[in-house]
């Protein structure tokens, strides 16, 4: 996509001097127009007058039309379904407020730069092609925000975060068959502050929001005027959870100190510290052994792991229940999931935790052409089975099974 | 930087049960502390007492010291210069509000994603590692409010954007050499709303400001409920000023929409539309040649090209000086540079469109050990030397004769 012409015409510039002065008639492209938009294309009126007369949203797909698969979500589950479901039967609608899949396993390397950014975002429109192209198929930048089974109706909102000119719109949508693939969301415990101060490690804008933080206040640290114990506050990288994602970031950051803020921030280097504070033992649901040996390096590292239950998150540190006072300059937050607040808004059986009840062949029970995949969904006790494994994996045995091929 | 001892971690664990639920008493690893901070390094406590003394920032050099020069700025001039610089000889100090140098010519192409936003940045401490290792030399993430060529010295102020938890702090630097590098800054004309709702094109930030909202306005004209009107507004990127800037940037939309929009946002590809306003002619400062050229690339490749003086900036249109009103979803200005306030407020002679005023060694008269270069400064007119060429690129000689080696 590079403009190859207008390079080589800057070098050409180059090796002659300019004319404009010796000029005394501007030269007047004759292609400047002087009226605006004449050259938009315009589409067929019929079609904008038709779209025009239309509620906004889709309506329910007629006779001789592909039915209808309106997947909520672009996580694991929903990216996993989308990607196997064949086009040439179903039209797919995703609605989600994130226009990609995040490879969350790398999250934590992009926060100290071991990976770019780039490369743990995958856009929906290269997981599934058709969404950009088939006619019957979209992306929808929103949130839905309410579900009608009788009707079979999703109501979804736009998001326009940041766009400050653009109110958000609501629209409607039919559905054949709706896929419920919605997640789950960072677990706070109603702890005070945590939301305000802490960050999670979930999205990309997470990551970049850390390693953003995290080289601010390297900079700053160093900068005349700064009180030793400030300097210390600054560089605290305190990761509140144990869990695989707590361990992993703490792992990252503590390499990123070793490998890369001796050489290139040597000045303030024997000022940072990470902290691993978890209320129980790290990597809980892992065995001993291994247990052990997450212990073992992530202290030789020089992590220092803290056993404590964080009270209260201020500003610039966190109260412990003994008590205690932590100052920090970059919090991370990562003690596990639960369900969303639309997830406990939707009035159907839920498993154990909260999740969407399902049943064997992941259809929630009850209503219609509903099905719930992945984080948001459980195994309900009537089925007999664990609630835990309706894992994004599942899709395939899943589309082949349900959507009959 | 990957923790391959976890990933093998949670490769091992999944081959064998977690026995957590078979074992009554947890794992407490012997390693969590019950104090918090007490692996802190302590630095050594005279050095920390003395620190604490000292009035914040560098004085003087001392004798048995190396001079010090400070470097405010890190574009393309002092980049170049502290390339340059011989750290055996001089300790070098850069103030800056920003930690890396932009290479600008490519920065319209990461606006879609032609190249990365990490491939035009190079952080200072790679272009001169002295700053992150050497004990007298550093780099400061801060501006300079204000010079004392007297007692040669700079007041400085940290940058502290988007740290809430942080106000900003002074501090003082003696230089031995003090070289301006404060390069320009983009020019609205006063015309109101650009600061406000234009983007420039000058910063890795801008460049990520830009990919975002055209991101979000493709993804939006294509959700249900907008009206044909409001599509067309979103989707009209309008650039200001026919520069190489404005130009180059037009040609990377352009090549975006018919190589990607096509492909990733087929459903809204015949509403997007790039214009080019300018006051003259674009690229008024290459031959007509040149300029013919570029004039038919762009039109082929389907910008509109319109000849006109912006007059006001709204939200979500621009009013031009033929009373038109032009809607627009993106507004990129690019109508030149000049002196930033700061340069304007220093109390020197200025050269003709208001630089700093420099003798033919790039030396401030009247002053001593005070050196500009770059874009903030021009050749006086007693030189008799044109104003420009005092560019990055003569900073090498520069360093030969004026340091000496």
């Amino acid at each position: 996509m590079t403009m190859a012409w207008f390079r080589n015409l800057k070098k050409l510039s180059l090796t002659k001097p300019p004319l404009r002065s010796t000029n005394p008639h501007p030269f007047l492209p004759s292609t400047f127009l002087l009226s605006h938009f004449s050259s938009h294309p315009i589409p067929d009126a019929a079609a904008e007058a038709a779209e025009l007369s239309r509620p906004p949203g889709l309506g329910p797909t007629v006779s001789g039309e592909k039915p209808r698969v309106v997947v909520l979500g672009s996580g694991w589950a929903g990216c996993r379904l989308m990607k196997g479901l064949d086009t040439s039967i179903y039209d797919v609608v995703c609605v989600s407020p994130r226009n990609h899949m995040v490879f969350t396993p790398l999250l934590a390397s992009t926060c100290v730069g071991t990976l770019e950014f780039r490369s743990v975002a995958e856009p929906i429109g290269r997981i599934q092609p058709s969404i950009s192209r088939e006619p019957g198929s979209y992306f929808f930048l929103a949130n839905c925000t309410s579900v009608n089974t009788d009707e079979h109706s999703v109501q979804c909102e736009t998001v326009t975060d940041g766009l400050n000119t653009l109110k958000p719109w609501r629209f409607k949508l039919s559905y054949d068959k709706l896929i419920i693939a919605l997640g789950s969301q960072p677990l706070t415990f109603g702890i005070h502050g945590v939301k305000e101060h802490a960050i999670f490690l979930r999205e990309v804008y997470h990551a970049q929001e850390i390693r953003r933080k995290l080289l601010l206040n390297l900079m700053l640290s160093d900068v005349p005027g700064i009180s030793v114990e400030e300097k210390r506050r600054l560089l605290h990288c305190v990761v509140v959870g144990g869990g695989p994602t707590g361990v992993e970031f703490s792992g990252e950051l503590s390499d990123f100190i070793i490998k890369d803020v001796t050489q290139r921030y040597a000045h303030v280097k024997d000022y940072i510290q990470v902290t691993l504070i978890e209320a129980n033992e790290i990597l809980s649901s892992f065995d001993d052994r291994l247990r052990h040996y997450a212990t073992k390096q992530l202290t030789k590292s020089g992590v220092q792991l803290v056993r404590g239950i964080v009270k209260d998150v201020k500003p610039q540190s966190i109260i412990l229940n003994d008590g205690s006072e932590v100052p920090y300059g970059l919090l991370v937050w990562s003690t596990g999931v639960g369900p969303s607040p639309f997830v406990n808004s939707l009035e159907v059986p839920k498993s154990p935790g909260g999740r969407i009840g399902i049943d064997e062949w992941l259809r929630v029970p009850a209503v219609e052409d509903v099905f719930a995949i992945g984080d948001c969904s459980g195994f309900l006790e009537s089925t007999g089975k664990q609630v835990l494994p309706a894992l994004a994996q599942r899709c395939q045995d899943f589309i082949a099974t349900i959507f009959g091929y």
